[in-house]
């Protein structure tokens, strides 16, 4: 059996712990996924690799080093996935893991510091609407308060979640290695995007992730009869909301140098009817960027439009911030070096920023961090039609397998403490 | 007790039969609405009327004429009400009926024509979908087939619901009157929109009914990641839909000489979600005119938008009609005879056409037909705060009686036959 071979076996595995009937259900502290976990630990086990789950449900799975005392090195990413997801956001990146492991063991190569390879828990914000939730732990940034009576679309509770599972919401903070010596952290997940695809690259080197600002935009104007209201009467909060929803497009494209982008996801009429003008839209918009200054910009713009539209439409508006997270930069040393991996090796690759939060921007708190992406078919994601070629998956194991030797030497510096 | 107390006390015993806590619930072939229209026949009763219900439920109340075999001269509307409707909207035009006969009474007036007073069934859409069934039935226009299986929101059938009544859907077409001979109909009704209000008339004599056009455009993007899909690689149907909806207002804009409207009421967003570009978007279009012209070059104008927003944000657009109906113009003669009672009465009036559908609308394939507006406080209508000024009411009361007097005289013509 090729290496070739060997992984997709691995990832069909993975793969087979499912609960849905389209595409993969593998939600976070359900019964498919703790399944999932346990059986990639006894995989883990079975390469040598010391186990262990700690109070948050996080795997770490250490392959010892060389000399004694080193800090290791990470690597890692998530098994659960959203409702009627595809099989390989973040899947890709923890069996990615293991297989690097595993070329290790068969080259007999030992390194200077040890190796962990880290599954994540519950990073998918399908089932409690929080993302991440096991790096931050690790990480130490679990607040508990805020996210105890998070419930899931059955009522359960994130707390009664983790009790069923065995695990307890006041011991998750346990799992922080924030006192801990860490010397970096790769996770390689697909792009989850059509830019490596479109521009024909194979791996794209993330430089920075773009924490999204989202807002609650309430349009009142007045509800009235669609036929007997004439044009130059109506208050009509659609019309505003389409006005917003376009200059928002406008001024993000006026952004794309700087990678920014602005979308409205969701657009609710209160009591739309056919015949009904309508009187109060709520839309949502989420604005992400690792520019602060470009978003600054795009927002900026959008409360000037706001503005305009509620002079010239006659409605009211109220705009209210639901998040705003800063955008996280990664450690440019560590990318320095993935660029020289890609040009030694003939990889055709982009240096690109992240629209997606990853459990990358949170392990940035404890260590050196570098993220790796492979290109999405289509740029689909979180869809049963997720695809990444097997050929393509191979070379962001090659990039990682590359990185974590070069990092795991006693030798090779981190320069910075990004 | 004077005028306006006697119609105060009818008006008010009509508003207590509602079932709903907020403005008025008193839906088609319910409990409410059966009682009500049992109540309202004893007070007809009570003026000396001879009653009957037809087939379909349509109350006919009948004052005999003085000389034998001449057609009735009609007039009514409805005492159905949408859910969490308002006071005013058909009860008006029912109880304004029975006012006029209470006057002639009063007044000792014998008539040369016989008068009809009528409620027609379930005029309201809200329950079953459809408009105007009792007239309809009345007309020769009821459908059988077409309507049998529509479901309530608890899934009874209006076959069923008919039969609850004891009425039965195969004898419904009994309650046609192609076959008689009618003088003429009038409808006195609120305006259900601001025009009258704003233009500080009281009257308003409207001159055709126009029928709306309704589509539903399903508008098929891409869905992708909020986060990851670059501005210019997106296919979003939600600002596809924006453009489309803007685009129809500017263009109804343009023909609001002709009274022309165009409203975008329901947009569904197919999985909307904050990080989601939307993918799938559904919206549903209502075109109202009286001018068939007008009508049709916003048709035009909708269609080049729709190929040229398909072209230019590669999304798929697909427009389905939901119903096309001929707009309805009102006889010229009773028009004209309207405007000389108010020029007589001096009463400020406004010739305008009726945005909204009416009983009125079918009325007009049996008989000459006459529709007069009273103002709508805001514009409000199918709305707990609906409101009409009870001295408003008056006024339309008194050119209701004033046009029915006119053509219940043996000598008074109807040149046309529209």
């Amino acid at each position: 059996m090729d290496r070739k071979e060997r992984y997709q076996l691995l990832f069909d595995k993975i793969s087979q712990y499912n609960s849905g009937e389209k595409g993969i259900t593998r939600v976070a502290y359900t019964n498919e996924e703790q399944a999932c976990t346990q059986a990639f630990m006894r995989m883990c086990k079975a390469e040598g690799l010391d186990i262990r789950m700690d109070q948050c449900g996080n795997v770490i799975a250490r392959r010892e080093g060389r000399i004694k005392g080193l800090p290791p090195v990470l690597m890692g990413s998530h098994l659960d996935t959203v409702y009627q997801g595809g099989k390989y956001d973040g899947t890709v990146g923890v069996t990615a893991a293991l297989e690097v492991v595993k070329r290790l063991n068969e080259k007999g190569i030992e390194t200077d510091h040890p190796i962990e390879v880290i599954s994540f828990a519950c990073e998918e914000s399908s089932r409690f609407g929080v993302s991440t939730l096991g790096s931050k732990a690790m990480a130490g940034s679990f607040d508990k308060e805020k996210v105890r009576y998070l419930k899931d679309r059955n009522g359960v509770t994130l707390e009664e979640a983790l009790s069923l599972c065995a695990f307890e919401i006041d011991s998750v903070h346990q799992a922080s290695r924030e006192d801990e010596n860490i010397k970096a952290f790769f996770e390689l997940h697909i792009e989850q995007g059509p830019v490596l695809e479109n521009e024909n690259k194979k791996i794209g080197i993330v430089t920075g992730i773009a924490a999204p600002v989202r807002f609650s935009i309430k349009i009142a104007g007045t509800p009235s009869h669609s036929g007997t209201t004439p044009m130059n009467m109506r208050k009509d909060a659609l019309l505003g909301a389409s006005e917003i929803a376009l200059e928002l497009e406008k001024v993000a494209l006026s952004e794309q140098s700087c990678g920014t982008v602005a979308t409205v996801g969701v657009l609710d009429i209160q009591a739309g009817a056919m015949n009904v003008v309508p009187g109060e839209v709520e839309i949502k918009v989420d604005i992400r960027g690792t520019s602060v200054d470009s978003r600054q910009r795009v927002l900026d713009h959008l409360k000037r439009t706001i503005e305009l539209v509620e002079r010239t439409r006659n409605l009211e508006i109220i705009s209210q911030e639901i998040i705003s997270e800063e955008p996280v930069l990664l450690s440019a040393e560590i990318i320095e070096t993935m660029e020289t991996i890609c040009k030694e090796q003939d990889i055709p690759y982009k240096m690109m920023p992240s629209g997606a939060g990853h459990d990358a921007m949170n392990m940035v708190k404890l260590c050196p961090t570098g993220l790796i992406f492979v290109p999405s078919v289509d740029g689909l994601s979180h869809h049963p039609e997720e695809h990444t070629d097997l050929d393509d998956l191979l070379i962001g194991i090659d990039v990682l397998e590359q990185i974590v030797i070069h990092y795991s030497k006693m030798d090779s510096k981190i320069k910075e403490n990004v």
